[in-house]
C-alpha cells in the first residue's frame, strides 16, 4: 500500500472507525458536512477495534466488559442521537462485526471513490438505525445497488487479496498509531479521540492546513 | 446523614468529583459561571474514585493502567485546557490522592458553607496548576486561611468521625448510583458523565427545574 496514505494531505481531516462503534457511528453523519463548510476533505479510514482492544488484553469492546460505563453509554448516545437529530435504535447485538463492508469501504477510499460517504452512512444507519446485521453480502451487496453501484464488481475488488491486505494494514497503522477507541481523528500527527472532538479536529485542520 | 441530599434540590445540578481526577478539575472551574447563568445551584459531591476503580478489579486510574489513552489524556486535558482559558501543568504524580481536602469539601457542602466552591477550586489548581500535593494538612491550612477561615475549626469538623463517615456514604452512594468516573453530574435520575456534557447537565437541569 501506498505509505503517502498514511500522511494526511493537505486541508484533510483523517476519520479512523469501526462500523461497530456507535459514537463513530454519530461522527460519520456529522463529518462530511462540517469538513464541507471547513472546506476540508475527509479521509475515510476504517479499521478494525477488535485487534485493538486484544492487544490490551480484552475480549469485547469496553462497552460490554465494564457494565456500568456500557449501560450509561446507551443512554448517552441515545441523547446524543437527539441532539444531533440522527435516527437512533439501539442494536439487539453489540458491538456488530463488519469486516465485509470495511473491505468496501477500504476499497473505495483507495481508489478514490466518491461514494464511500454515503455507503459508509448507509452502513451505519443499518446497524444503529435500523438494527440489522452489517457483516452480510446480501446486505452490503443491496446498499451498492442502491448507491447505483455495479456490486459484483466492487465485491471482487473489496475481497481481493490485495484489498484484504490493505484493511489489515490499516488496523496494524491504528495500532502504530497508539488509536485506542474509535471515533478517532488525525491531522498530520495530531489526534483527537471520541465524536466530542470532531469540532476540534475540524477546527485543527482549518487552522493549520493540515501541515502538522 | 440526611438521605435529603440524594435527590438533586429544585433548580440545581450535582457536581460529582474527585480531586485527583483532571477532567474534573476542568468542569471545577467552569461549573459555577455555566450555572449562575442558568440560575442554578451547584451541589459539591466529593466522592472516593478509588473503591469505585477497586469494585471493577482496577488498582489504579484507567488513564494509568491503559498506556495509550493515558498517554493521549495528557495531550488532550493541555488541549481542553487552552481551549477554556484554564493554567494547566502536568503533574508529577497522578492520581493524587485527596482524602483531606475531600472531607473538608464534604464538611463544607453539608454545612451549607459558601466557600465550597472557592475551597475546592483552589485545592484543583494546587494539584493541576501548581503540581503540588493535596493531600496535605499543611496545604489545606494554607488554603482555608487565605478563605479568611479558621483552619483549625475547619479541620475539626472535617475530621470528626460523622464527617468522615459522610464522606465514605457519599463514596457508597456513588456506587450505588453505578458512577464510573469523574466528573458525573446529574440532575434527578439523569447521568451525564465527563466534562464535555456539563453543558447538556445544565441544560437538563435549566428545562426540568431539576424534577426528575
Amino acid at each position: 500500500m501506498n505509505p503517502h496514505i498514511w500522511t494526511t494531505p493537505p486541508r484533510s481531516v483523517e476519520f479512523w472507525f469501526d462500523f461497530g462503534s456507535h459514537y463513530s457511528y454519530v461522527s460519520s453523519m456529522r463529518i462530511g458536512q462540517l469538513a464541507q463548510r471547513a472546506g476540508l476533505n475527509v479521509i475515510w479510514r476504517p479499521f478494525l477495534l477488535g485487534p485493538i482492544f486484544k492487544s490490551f488484553g480484552w475480549n469485547s469492546s469496553p462497552f460490554v466488559l465494564q457494565k456500568e460505563k456500557g449501560e450509561y453509554t446507551w443512554i448517552d448516545i441515545a441523547r446524543e442521537c437527539r441532539k444531533y437529530g440522527l435516527p437512533w435504535k439501539q442494536p439487539t447485538s453489540f458491538p456488530r462485526s463488519g469486516v465485509l463492508p470495511m473491505r468496501v469501504a477500504v476499497y473505495g477510499e483507495r481508489s478514490g471513490q466518491k461514494w464511500v460517504e454515503a455507503f459508509c452512512q448507509e452502513v451505519m444507519l443499518t446497524n444503529f438505525a435500523r438494527d440489522r446485521d452489517i457483516d452480510d453480502e446480501a446486505l452490503v451487496t443491496e446498499l451498492l445497488v442502491q448507491l447505483g453501484l455495479d456490486a459484483k464488481a466492487v465485491l471482487a475488488e473489496a475481497l481481493s487479496a490485495d484489498n484484504k491486505l490493505a484493511l489489515r494494514e490499516q488496523t496494524e497503522e491504528a495500532i502504530r498509531r497508539r488509536i485506542f477507541g474509535a471515533p478517532t481523528f488525525f491531522v498530520g500527527r495530531e489526534m483527537f479521540w471520541g465524536n466530542d472532538r470532531l469540532e476540534d479536529a475540524i477546527a485543527c485542520a482549518s487552522r493549520t492546513g493540515g501541515a502538522l
